[in-house]
């Protein structure tokens, strides 16, 4: 992701946001270790998130960038930031027993002379247990305050520029669906077709090239489909069975995600129930999701759907999307579940999830759509109904 | 990955040599959250690692698997654990504000009594420091050891189902390499090029299936080569520019990274002087690479391999790999460089990085190997030359 797919006065806005959430919070400096945060805030790009690396962001003044040597100048590819603002740790610390790298950020934190009012972003894949226990012995644990989502919280509304990437995601994502329709039949091996809908994403369309996704292709079929997160497998597609594809295209490392359900041979009745009333709920919630409702009325809307069809669902059915990298693309601040009061604003991305599971089989039938005040509107252009095909 | 892969005296094989590890270390109950770790214990798969699980082995008894509800059919679908082993935390806790899942293992664990001697995995991705500190609360600090890499070191030394797997995962590998060959021409755009050879990893070949890698295509050109982890973008590869594609078939969780290097073009002077040198790198350390030697003997050999064509390296030059989740292929144990006097042991396997990287470029052409009294024999058959092409 180039840093010049942004202005730099978005740029500037996003660090304007995120210094006013952290003053809200008593924070001078924050330590951002999620890499669609530093990439939010600084452009970086590149699958070096298995190491320790950060964006440090203090009250005022540039952000630096501080990774490994090796990835320095991925970075000065990659960020709008001055060459003078990479810092690295030794190489030689590399996956190292006896030396952590967050060793050599506290001594960059100290030379800046950042050492009390810190943030640290607690609960995030990229910050581990031993990274904050380096800091705290370092600075002390009554000098760094959980900011974990402080970041994400300042990336929900999303830029017109942002949402111009979901929309391009959402092509990649229709074409991705398109494929999948096409080459959905009975005897086809699951990896074949995933392989197919994956190169789909990433050949993209005309002027229109895909990144990878931060969630691999989830395509469970028949009794696969009652657990979640099940990926592939090289079984083959069977007559009487219903399978799920949740996929996402990826452009710049923006997502769109979208599931549908298929089945080969004639469905049965509860599967065609589950269907009308899942296609009933993503109407309602569309036509619901304004600015100014709550999350939990969303969600609200999403379950009365379903109880006029019999089910019962009250867990969550929608998070918030945009930039991300694996292994989530969520953006884990809000959910569309009971209980969550945040009130949508226009610009919010959801990845609406109005799924249901039984013992037997899942179907999913989702949609990624932005907030207007004509209510929700789907980022990507894809069938919604079940997709059934007998040969 | 289906827990019949390996056999149960194989799975019985790997709790006693982890709980060998936990005694040394005075662990009674070890608490795994690398998914990695998890799925060489009990089989158990899904692209679920992004919201808290764990696998707990006590030092008797069976392991249980502790993750999302929606998740616990996959686990019995996927491990070779009795249901009455599987626990979930409260699907309403998934990304809450308020909710920690971790408070609904400390209540698993004072059920069953293991509230001390605890090891936790401090330096992983998937364990966080959010999740240590509900941890530390609940059993305090004195009562939670770090136990980070106890498991990754039992899983060095690979079984012959294993390394058959890693063979299967080197079939894929080299597919997809020769996809690269064939497809490496001027014009054609890098992501166009990424889709096809990630669909052949995928596609697999006759009774192969591939499955995703732990990291997406790394594949940079010309100055973008420079930097070590760039992925890939749509510009069009062009005459005079080197590119390197860092790649891996993956067979049920195992993989087999290999790197070539490719050029457009007559190849300057200095590309080739390092090509050789590296060449003749692979070949001097694969001779080294018995039983009883050193990971830093093993280095040492690249790096006078290297000396003697004028190039100083003394950064790590390799590391193990074997099953893995995203974001890393590597086991994050012993290192190929100085200072690591691990001795090899037969059946380990690594994945030998000798890389030159100057400020304009930057060339790797790497083997993943398996050590045996005879040396290392890598484990996909892959031409290593630069690859030339000018049409």
């Amino acid at each position: 992701m180039p840093a010049t797919d942004f202005s730099s006065a978005e740029y500037a806005a996003r660090l304007r946001k995120t210094r006013a959430g952290m003053a809200l919070q008593g924070i001078e400096t924050l330590i951002v270790a999620d890499p669609s945060n530093m990439a939010w805030l600084t452009g970086y790009d590149g699958w070096s998130f298995y190491v320790p690396q950060v964006v440090i962001l203090h009250s005022s003044g540039s952000p630096l960038w501080w990774g490994r040597t090796q990835d320095k100048s991925g970075a000065a590819q990659t960020t709008w930031l001055q060459d003078s603002d990479l810092y690295d740790w030794p190489e030689e610390h590399i996956q190292h027993p006896d030396h952590h790298p967050y060793a050599a950020l506290v001594d960059l934190l100290r030379q800046r002379g950042w050492t009390s009012g810190l943030g640290v972003e607690m609960d995030n894949y990229y910050y581990s247990a031993a990274s904050h226990r380096v800091l705290e012995q370092a600075f002390g644990r009554d000098e760094i305050a959980d900011a974990t989502g402080l970041v994400n919280w300042q990336r929900a509304v999303k830029s017109e520029a942002e949402l111009a990437m979901m929309r391009k995601a959402g092509q990649l994502t229709a074409q991705m669906h398109a494929v999948l329709r096409d080459g959905f039949r009975p005897g086809v091996a699951k990896n074949q077709l995933v392989a197919d809908v994956q190169a789909a994403g990433i050949a993209g369309l005309p002027g229109l090239a895909g990144d990878y996704p931060a969630i691999a292709p989830i395509a469970p079929s028949g009794l696969e489909a009652s657990a979640a997160h099940i990926t592939w497998n090289d079984r083959q597609l069977a007559l009487g069975e219903a399978t799920y594809f949740e996929v996402s295209g990826c452009y710049h490392r923006y997502h769109c995600p979208a599931s549908r359900s298929l089945y080969l041979g004639e469905p049965p009745a509860d599967i065609r129930r589950a269907e009308t009333a899942v296609l009933t709920a993503i109407e309602d919630t569309l036509a619901t999701a304004r600015p100014g409702v709550t999350c939990e009325d969303v969600a609200a809307c999403v379950y009365e759907s379903f109880a006029k069809a019999g089910y019962v669902k009250a867990n969550r059915t929608g998070y918030p999307v945009g930039l991300s990298y694996p292994p989530d693309w969520g953006e884990r601040t809000m959910s569309l579940r009971p209980g969550d009061t945040t009130r949508l604003q226009a610009g919010m991305t959801f990845h609406l999830m109005p799924g249901l599971w039984t013992a037997d089989w899942g179907l999913a039938i989702t949609e990624t759509f932005v907030v207007t005040p004509e209510g929700g509107k789907a980022l990507a252009d894809i069938p919604r109904e079940l997709v059934v095909k007998s040969t």
